[in-house]
């Protein structure tokens, strides 16, 4: 069943070891170069226009992410998306602060069009981001809970193609199979900085190990949010909960995983 | 009392949760994210002129620091200002590397002249911005102690309007009111990178909820200190006061904050 | 003996704290500037063209890595690199992803046309460096074992003057005096981003206070895999051996040095 299928995904990003270009922001590369490492995946940080094509073409999978979006790299992100599809390999968008700015919401609606296999954010972000282009009323609720932007998702599923993640207290995976509904993780999780990037990093390792979009963020859903539970419990706030969750990504147990994922599907 | 008035100010950030805008170095970025989310405000890390008026209208103070500086973010370190004056919202400037190259010196005058809410460097900084913008002959002292630059400090206060905060053994706050001083922190904090920075960007999120500048500052010089004094003793050098650091940010207590506050005012 | 010299060498960077300019790229500054506090040196991060000059005048040694390459840092690398060797300053490169894109190796080629004190990669890294610089057929082999490399090592040395340090389960050191073997680390190592570029930054604060660049590189790389080695007893997973890795790189002992170093020289 779909435990079972969810953890076969993390075993075989541990044996296949897949290549993950990220093209993503400041803040949180070294974070999520170090999830990606701990899950038994290999990173790769470039971004030069002049070498995109050539990354790409090395690479299993694309994680694109705006959050210190500008100029130059906006380009890159752009050129590696299109690369990306041309070549026929996975990639995911994370529409980091979208609604925020209209310059975020001009880049997204140019990488949107480029069909992303996924896209990953918390609920304000995919509101935004289905009426940003929809051309409807943009009415952005930054504390919308995460089930309120599933008729939003489910728009977005269908402009795009894309597989729907919303992150939040229960996480959905929204796609042309049933909606898939994740219930772990912790609040302490909000108060580190970049998980929700280090969720997307890890969807993009796992869309590279299987055909099946859905089961690919499902499953690195919910290994973050299993893992920052589990380390929860050795953790005094955010700092060790950064550190622990770290650790449990690399050693999590299959047993761990079953044991505490509480799904829907 | 002073304790009073601090600790209710550390409150507030927690239950106001200010948004505090960032353009600040790539070092520090993931750590002053993370020290901002752990006293319970919401960080914002953008830097595209594009989108600068846009971020600075929707945040509640700014922080420019100049790190990593270059010609690109200086552009959007003015521009952020320019909008932050212009929207009476409070900014603070973390002047790296002050005197250190005549490049960093004439980025200062100009953001300088933009008249910060607070500035906040070590004693060498605050010694190199004063004299640079005195055209008195330039003597920085790399060695300098905190209270060396007392002097500096309020002829740099004098001229800009900006309360000053002079990083050290003793930490001084120069306002138009009393000087502060703190007695708190151990040296095993330089020995991590980034602290200085992360004590500017608390005063951002200080300064959002006082209008009280140089309580704000007070504040969260006091904050940051007592959490790095109260993590070494669990700590076994850099790593682990790091993690414990922002550990005790998130966790302290009224009482812990209290009985080991030592200051002067 | 060795142990002794490069155990002089630690003491020396603890005592003098040499000031280590680096150009470095984003996913690790952090990581090697803690890394460079915790071992007593004095890191600075700082990359625009308009300081360069300045930076470079005012530091004890230089590190250049191309992780991150773009068309703007590596106009900043090329010209600090001039000056760091009209000014006789020791400077170190690490040729982050040699041989994955063409345009690495074009920069690459400048970098090593200016003739680095030092040079540290893996053995894939050396390999295509090497190559590349030899016009001989491009063969890189990713899972190129440090042995593999050495060859192409001693070609490297011959062609540019550089001591060339190979990473791996042994790591190899080539200068003109007999390879130095170090069989100290472990594999969890690999599973946390930037512990190479650590290992690089490092041997720029050694090739600070010694003339024997070979030394100086024996003893940042034996000090980086010790710390590792003792650091992973205390630790679950990469996330807690980042950590212990750094308080231990702070509180290494005279005896835990000499105890746990395995050398051939």
């Amino acid at each position: 069943m779909m435990k079972e299928k969810l953890w076969k995904h993390i075993s075989a990003v541990r044996t296949q070891s897949p290549l993950v270009q990220n093209i993503t922001n400041y803040v949180v590369m070294n974070n999520t170069a170090n999830a990606l490492l701990a899950v038994g995946a290999s990173p790769i940080m470039a971004h030069a226009l002049r070498e995109i094509d050539e990354m790409v073409a090395l690479c299993n999978a694309l994680v694109v992410n705006i959050g210190t979006l500008d100029h130059a790299w906006s380009d890159a992100m752009l050129q590696a998306a299109r690369r990306a599809r041309a070549l026929k390999k996975p990639w995911i968008l994370d529409p980091v602060g979208a609604g925020a700015t209209s310059y975020r919401d001009q880049v997204l609606s140019r990488l949107i069009a480029l069909r992303p296999t996924a896209i990953r954010g918390n609920a304000s972000e995919i509101l935004a981001l289905a009426n940003a282009n929809q051309s409807r009323t943009k009415g952005v609720d930054s504390t919308a809970q995460s089930s309120e932007a599933l008729d939003a998702a489910k728009a977005l599923h269908k402009l795009t193609g894309a597989v729907v993640g919303i992150s939040g207290e229960t996480d959905f995976i929204v796609s042309d199979q049933p909606v898939i509904q994740i219930h772990n993780g912790t609040p302490l999780m909000t108060r580190v900085t970049g998980l929700g990037c280090s969720a997307t990093a890890l969807i993009g390792a796992f869309l590279a190990v299987t055909e099946n979009s859905a089961e690919a963020v499902a499953a690195a859903t919910a290994l973050l949010s299993i893992a920052g539970e589990l380390a929860e419990k050795n953790s005094n706030g955010p700092g060790s909960l950064q550190m622990n969750l770290l650790d449990k990504l690399y050693n999590l147990t299959e047993d761990e995983f079953k044991n505490t994922l509480r799904i829907e599907a």
